[in-house]
């Protein structure tokens, strides 16, 4: 099989990865980093998302599995496509255009933007080939191409998302507290809620099940642990069509 | 300016309408039909969705909202691109191939599909060029390309949002019933909701404006007129999370 690329597609694959220590719900970009021939200047010096061009014999979906598994080793995570970008002028600023040059790419390409959510714990960066590093949404680096702008739609898509599905879990450990809910909820939000209405809220939910399993090192009294049950959910969606707009 | 297209890369569009007096979701579509070069044979007679390549000067939105002015005339409709499709094989059945043959454009085509929501009896079909015609979403005819997945899966992204943002209203209206509403809901989600709970639920919502208005013109007992408020349903969004998992 032939590996043709095509030269004005592209997948771009915003990688969110929440740090249950630090709170912080993160996204993971790689270094570009370009010297003039001369190895004098540094012409181009910032981040970007991981992306590759599509290939002819290959799906969107399998592009994107392919560009996170190349990043990060992982598969069967959680991904969604969430929007293609195509603006005329999405790839002309001044570094842009001395990297595209380099590269050899072509200037009208179209992106489809996926996102992933995860782990920041499940993705091993040390020798890691593309020095990627991760960044708290709320402090990006300089980013190149429109990059900026499409990390920041892939996290209002998934703070609608989060609202009225539950793919929170996903970047949450398989056993978790209430508590720990809460945070990431409120760290993906931006907002505070109220403990104990929270608490009493998600309780409620027969999605929600309690383990006979407590944390285990923690300095403070350790809380009851929970875990998500898909099926539960599914079962309950089916029937119910909740309206809350 | 120059108004070449991109080969492959194209916008689709699913424009969705409600009729509100036959209470059913419509799609509209446009005929596909090629006769043999001696007439005597047809190769191609059934529907697809309209859409067209992408100009090298062009937005993604900008293709759609033109895609939409050419077939209906309408612009400054409701729409939202909703998915990228590119599997290598979408357009290869036998008839997609034949077309493909005779129009010139590129087997690998990637195309960004958009869906609108209006109402049906917005569209003037009088003359209309492209032979185009509104079907129940539930009896779709024989369609070319993979043009009934995008429509499901339009329709699917359609049901999912229509319980969590208010976009029912782009397809009712500006005046509507309550009764309306409701049956909006149950052709959409294919369910039937209690009448007094429905009622009950909706006129709670402060952006549910009650007018100083009843029906004109029905045969039974004229029902209260209402609107939507964008304004007041922004201002409450902006204060309250509602998590609705």
């Amino acid at each position: 099989m032939k590996f043709e690329k095509i030269p004005n597609i592209s997948v771009d694959c915003v990688v969110f990865g929440y740090d249950i220590n630090t709170k912080s719900l993160n996204v993971l970009v790689m270094k570009r980093y370009l010297e003039s021939k001369t190895g004098t200047d540094v012409l181009v010096d910032d981040y970007v998302l991981t992306g590759y061009h599509v290939y002819e014999h290959e799906t969107l979906d399998g592009c994107a599995t392919r560009v996170l598994k190349e990043l990060t080793g992982l598969t069967n995570q959680y991904k969604k496509q969430f929007k293609a970008f195509g603006n005329p002028d999405r790839l002309t600023n001044e570094k842009d255009l001395i990297w595209i040059e380099n590269e050899g790419f072509n200037l009208r390409t179209i992106t489809i933007a996926y996102y992933f959510l995860l782990k920041t714990e499940d993705v091993d960066l040390k020798n890691n080939k593309h020095q990627e590093k991760w960044f708290p949404i709320k402090e990006l680096p300089e980013l190149g191409f429109d990059h900026r702008k499409i990390i920041l739609e892939a996290y209002e898509d998934l703070k609608v998302k989060c609202l009225s599905e539950p793919v929170i879990f996903k970047l949450l450990p398989d056993k978790f507290t209430i508590n720990e809910v809460q945070e990431l909820y409120q760290s993906i939000l931006g907002v505070d809620f109220d403990n104990r209405n929270f608490r009493r809220k998600l309780i409620k939910k027969k999605y929600i099940i309690p383990l006979d399993e407590k944390q285990v090192g923690v300095s403070k009294k350790p809380a009851q642990l929970y875990m998500f049950s898909k099926d539960v959910y599914e079962k309950m969606f089916q029937k119910n069509y909740l309206i809350s707009i």
